[in-house]
């Protein structure tokens, strides 16, 4: 099912870009959990187009509405509706792609599908449709905030050729994130970035880069084995994020090039009792389950594939066409990228959190 | 649920690396589908252990008995149980890791996780598991073959720091991944390769490396929007393989390097009519669908966790050992790793193809 | 999950009684379906209340909302997003469930479950919500009408101990049904159950009845093996509707009094080659699985638990207390029910269909 | 998924009658769980053919195997894969039903299906899949033993016409039940169902009845809104067990000939603090959940479908035939649906309990 993520905590979205709105359900959130608007709002103001002249001047307010399933400001157990009112749609901007499929957009794949050819803004491929997942996530987070609280935080790492020192992953904030328009917390490439990016707009050409993200505060124990495994759920998430090419944990593709005696993670006693990994190049999780250390993972996203250079292509008939996109995109969706992971890595650890209960119910 | 993967081409898989015997039970392949133990027994042979210089000695005969689901030859419809007794356990090599957590094994994650430490050599986080995914695998490509035939060629691309050239992605065949020991069908890395197994497990340590996957004649429209795109089902399906730690797709990683008009794949027209990609750098798939051209990925693994050199590191109660592994163990994964990246890709292709069939209804 | 329902059809309501609007997302609809709320309103027509003088006074227009999944008229193959705006409600009259739980309403067992009192109306326990459900059984039906053109009616059988003659199960239509208020189609019946609701009405009681539901045009193959039986699917699906408390198919408990060789449905020729059943004790499925006939099943309903009868009961806190429904509620559900096991029927069929399509694949 | 039951505690099976074996595997079953053969056995010796004189004398000895999943004694939270080999193969006595199916039985729906016709022994329509259902119960039952006892009883309550007093549902227990050949406990009826099963075996006739079953034990909470209500999935587990017809639950059918004043359960304080219903018409379910009262559900098994009395039927190529079924069958399944019937709500039990523990995760 397409439109269906998680096993216990799982939402399921709808709306395509340009129809009346999008929204999701959110289900098994369980009962007696805090919750207004005001708790999602944010990461979807993070998310929304027209924030920055770094982004598409479309500009979407985004303005989440509860339907169901909460009262008095927590909720029912029961699910959560949630809509976003698309409230600038342009369909006219649209008309061309049904004759002519842009390149590297899903048109092509759309059309072979479903055996039709949609007008509307691209449909479900749209990246109007991660305003759902943002919603969602934010629910996600709220919820683990009352019984395990998680900090996900993810940042710009680099902005095709220009690369970010890495911040500290035990204390990189939001905050410091949203410090620079690029969402880059190393000062001394966001700036580089922004140019970068700029160019890039006046030049009529895109750019991609690498989205970071650090998850501190998951317990050791969280995941399933086998084909569930936690690397494998995250994987899973962050490649359904339109526009990604390529996920790594921990040391990545970087980790085939050590040693198995320079890789390991050898343990240590912790203070207290027990112990822990004394070394994190495995990025969080060992056998598919977390360790109690920080998760960290990287996202490639594609340069946009919409941009106003002129692209020699074909149309559906196959005749050949110049094709220059006219509608307002984004050169770089890194910075706008920030919030859907750190919301995909939400609804991954909501949903693992319930799922381990299962093995946390005190024996008598 | 950690032990069933797929929505209509679903296989769940039960067995430890050290118990009586491992398999699984595939649902969901249609009846009248050519089906007998030598269509699987192939893939498992390419799998087992024991079958060159380069694995571990641990010998496994692997082989597999179709317990229900066919009748004279051929499928009925009905669940295909499928079981690979384990012929040689030495449960004696296992017996420290019940006071020692082995570093970067998941026996630590395991008992935070289940609360007891396990004695049966890794349980379900062994490799040993991938078999019931292999033989899985291969009724899934049997299948494919009756429908729409798919060709899925894995192959060793990196060992450590040595590269293999690309080979052709149009030609590349099992056969010449299978002429060298190591599944590199470059004639010059492939040597090399060898020799740095060699030396790695000489020196008691372990490589890591990639391996790279292609798969021909898949037509444009399968996979679904949104959630599960046939790129995020593969990257689930790959970082589900023990010791893996990122996958890219197309260009992947290299994406990010590059200009919406470098890596934009305009269209053109088909002889015969209609159009197809004139350049395929997104690997195959746009907007989470097949385009029709041939999907690569690659897939990253870590090196081998277990290794006979020393290391410091820490028993469950904090106190200080010094561990180095006994038993017989892998110095590098990766040629056995080539047969289950197949069959990974096959249970989701296979499950991909039958979901499409939704949209093949003819209208009347 | 208790929000979703089907495989491949597959439905996800949201929404309370009394909430700002109910809905749900119907995801799995195949694409160039033609669609518009034309198809959906009428079915909810005739659930909504303050239809007659049989049901609640309180009227909800109910105007179903596309808010996505469709365009120009036809269905996209995307998730179909619907809303019901919650236009009449009276939070006031629910006040007192709070303090205590009504007999034989979920107040108490809601509670108990999300250790939370709602004051929302019964929550997901009201019959407000087969409002989402009967307006996806019309995209079911809709999409069935497409493909494999099915008839589902629905008829009163009984109210309380007046019971109707059977209809000719070949032809009965819901225009016949429709034809009395109380949507039975026996004319001798309908007065004798319209005039026992009013009595029951005016004595401050209520009455149940069996509704029972015949389904022609269903070919033979349908239903899946083992757990999974069409059986079990409509048996799920229709004590999943409030106030339901038993199913039954064909000859159902009267089945247990006939020997088998009274109850067996021998074979005969069928004009034009082949055989089909001769008699159809069974309702249609023979192991699971449609066997060609008129599907017939009934579905009991208890009597409305809502009466303004006192009631000798005990709040939360054990106080006893006398319990004297207030608000406004059906006296018998009977008629509304109608089209909730028709749509209940429609979802199940729907996915039957769409499942079975794996063994509908041409054998090249 | 046919082969599929179950959420969080989740049970696959495979096997046809006469392959090699049929199995199961249980997936989702905590750590820690003491379980053995010996606890699986017990429920399998109940259901096995051969025990008494009224079943048939086809002679399974059911010597189920743990394969994977428990190490010293308990589970390691793992799958857990069981074997039962099939002993007593006749394949010679089936191979008519290549060319006629028999009356009632799936071999015609299956064929049609499946577009093939099996000769093994029907498949998955046999009533031997259900030694599968018994072996992943009593591990459900298991797990419920160790955190929340809940005494699962069922009994014959009527065969044929000849109906039993109901036993105080508050002590009934299985060696109450198994104290007559026929399972029924009213001293008074069991010996007239015993004749009457005889008297029909004679006649080469068979006959059905009602399995009745109590759960005790089960707390107030269990089950979910809306379509997985726990009535619904009891009565899914129910009406997938081969040959039922019908599933009511509390006052079932009968609940529909009484008012609301008389059905209604009223609230009593509890001793000790709370309330608790003071009357159980709804046989512990209210708006699908649990109430923490006696859950009483009655199944109605059809009239088996094998007799050995001549049938005027036809062959699959129409051809008019009699058939008399000539193999080894029950004449009254009734005796041994008990345990499959108990073992159904075991599973439906122990998924809903694990389900539930989403809302027991103590709030900080």
């Amino acid at each position: 099912m397409s439109s269906t993520f998680g096993t216990l905590f799982r939402v399921t979205t709808f709306g395509e870009s340009h129809g009346r709105a999008i929204g999701c359900i959110v289900d098994g959130c369980p009962a007696r959990i805090p919750l207004s608007a005001d708790d999602i709002q944010p990461q979807l103001d993070r998310r929304r187009p027209g924030a920055s002249a770094l982004t598409t001047p479309r500009n979407e307010s985004d303005v989440v509405s509860i339907l169901s399933g909460t009262d008095r400001g927590q909720t029912l157990g029961t699910p959560i509706g949630l809509t976003i009112p698309n409230a600038d749609t342009q369909p006219g901007d649209y008309a061309e792609m049904e004759t002519v499929p842009r390149p590297s957009h899903a048109d092509f794949t759309y059309a072979e599908k479903y055996c039709l050819r949609a007008r509307s803004g691209g449909g479900r491929a749209s990246a109007r449709e991660t305003a759902a997942r943002v919603a969602a996530g934010a629910v996600a987070e709220k919820m683990l905030s009352v019984f395990q609280p998680v900090q996900i935080v993810a940042w710009v790492e680099s902005v095709g050729s220009i690369a970010a020192r890495r911040p500290d992953l035990a204390t990189i904030a939001r905050a410091d994130v949203d410090a620079t328009l690029v969402r880059c917390p190393d000062p001394d490439a966001a700036p580089r970035m922004i140019a970068a990016i700029e160019a890039a707009r006046d030049a009529g050409d895109s750019l991609g880069g690498i989205v970071a993200c650090a998850c501190r505060g998951v317990p050791a124990g969280w995941g399933e084995p086998v084909f569930d495994k936690l690397t494998a759920e995250l994987a899973h998430a962050m490649l359904s994020i339109p526009a990604t090419r390529g996920f790594e944990i921990g040391e990545g593709f970087g980790a085939t090039l050590l040693r198995g005696s320079q890789h390991n993670d050898p343990f240590a006693a912790k203070p207290g009792g027990g112990i822990r990994p004394a070394t994190n190049h495995c990025g969080g999780i060992q056998g598919g389950i977390s360790n109690g250390e920080i998760l960290f993972f990287r996202v490639a996203f594609k340069p946009v594939s919409t941009i106003s250079l002129p692209q020699k292509t074909a149309a559906f008939d196959g005749a050949p066409v110049v094709f220059a996109a006219k509608g307002r995109h984004d050169p770089c969706v890194l910075p706008r990228a920030v919030p859907v992971v750190e919301s995909m890595a939400a609804l991954v650890l909501a949903d693992a959190f319930l799922q381990q209960q299962v093995q946390r119910i005190p024996h008598p």
